[in-house]
């Protein structure tokens, strides 16, 4: 199975609701932030996860794991940095940074999430129109 | 329509996600917390709301007020009291105050919201059950 | 007190994890929306809100009022409009429209909040800084 | 060090908010239910965060590994088990279990997140109110 190395950048800025009271961004929004980016990785190869949910489709998340490296706070411009890191008959896995928008971006958190891919209430093949994306995405990355 | 005097307790903590920048809890929090004083009145009138979203019912919200008071902080104990202040064949409000887990609460906020009943996509009556539940709980009221 | 008819336009996506197990966006993550909208609104006239709550401030809600007039959904594409409806020396009130991001917006919920002014740990007068952008930006759109 | 075998469980149910589109309890509430547990866990052992807090310290989580097992719904009673695993100088790891609540308990997910001590801007020492109340709890349990 060919792999995208195509990263995808998803510009955000750190809502005040998103805070908490030690003044910066709460771990659980970058999981947030995370599933955005991930959304968007999708809209970039041509795939809407909203079009993938219709078609009776759902990739829930199995295993999550974030690394918060540096803190962030409200107004923050920042960028998740999302990319397909293995995709298999029934499962994937995504890498992401999150990185200040800045010229000299800095890393404040790094993550990945595993997904299973689910239809009808059980464990089923990644539709089609996921695989075939990903290899134009990675066919045309070859052939640049 | 006999109107439930019946007013419901529910206690909850401050959650640490629940704060922001300011040291207190976000506005929006309380909007979740309305919601599950309202959950938890049907639940003390022998109602389900799970039971009857999957009997197809819902209650969306289509007005919210809420007055903020006074502000809440992490850990705080509170007490969402929660009324049926009307109850029509196709709509709801309901009634909140919250307030401080004390011997002599003090009111942190008060609120209404106002719900239409959905089914299949439709306005719709308010199924019986939960008329059926208001009014036992009404007769209990004059009777008690 | 001049008052701004400045109107600003907030474009915003709905996230997987503002919806609910109706299918729809969550009324509470419409809460959070006007905050954006209201942050953008004071960015748009040279204001930056996390500046004034270095400086001591803070605009806490005292009242907020939703009217939700039609859903949303995931991946759905929004924009907040966010207008000053009324300055006053120690509060303001902010008015908002939700709409779809469409050539013939539909309005999908309109709000009121209102806020006052706090500083070390009181009510305090609007910061200067505040009442001038909205002077310069009233007068700008009288003279225009 | 020595290590607290001590487990506290957090009993919960799923609120509405916390669902999403589909029909099931979002990862991101699995966060925070998380940290609602690790609070519990230390009033458990005499320990208040928020008074951490007032002294200055915080325990910012720098990793966070979730593995979700099987899905959880709205009003669901959950409980979260939390341990501590590891409690060095400047940091300490807490373990989780998320199970339902019910006679014979099946694991919905399973967690650990890594903290570090933090005060005055800069990582600092362990505060001793919390080795202290971690080695009598550990001590009454090797006592009993």
């Amino acid at each position: 199975m060919p792999l995208s190395t195509h990263v995808w950048e998803t510009p955000l800025r750190v809502r005040y609701a998103e805070t908490d009271a030690m003044g910066i961004a709460h771990h659980s929004a970058y999981v947030v932030w995370l599933e955005a980016g991930r959304v968007d990785w999708m809209r970039s190869i041509g795939l809407s996860y909203a079009d993938l949910e219709r078609a009776g489709y759902s990739l829930p998340v199995v295993e999550l794991r974030v690394r918060y490296v540096a803190p962030s706070r409200f107004d923050d411009e920042l960028v998740v940095r999302t990319g397909l890191s293995e995709l298999r008959s029934r499962s994937a896995r995504f890498t992401y940074e999150i990185v200040t928008a800045e010229p000299h971006p800095r890393q404040l958190a790094n993550a990945t999430t595993q997904h299973i891919c689910m239809r009808a209430g059980a464990v089923a093949r990644m539709p089609d129109s996921l695989r075939a994306a990903v290899e134009r995405t990675s066919a045309g990355q070859s052939a640049g």
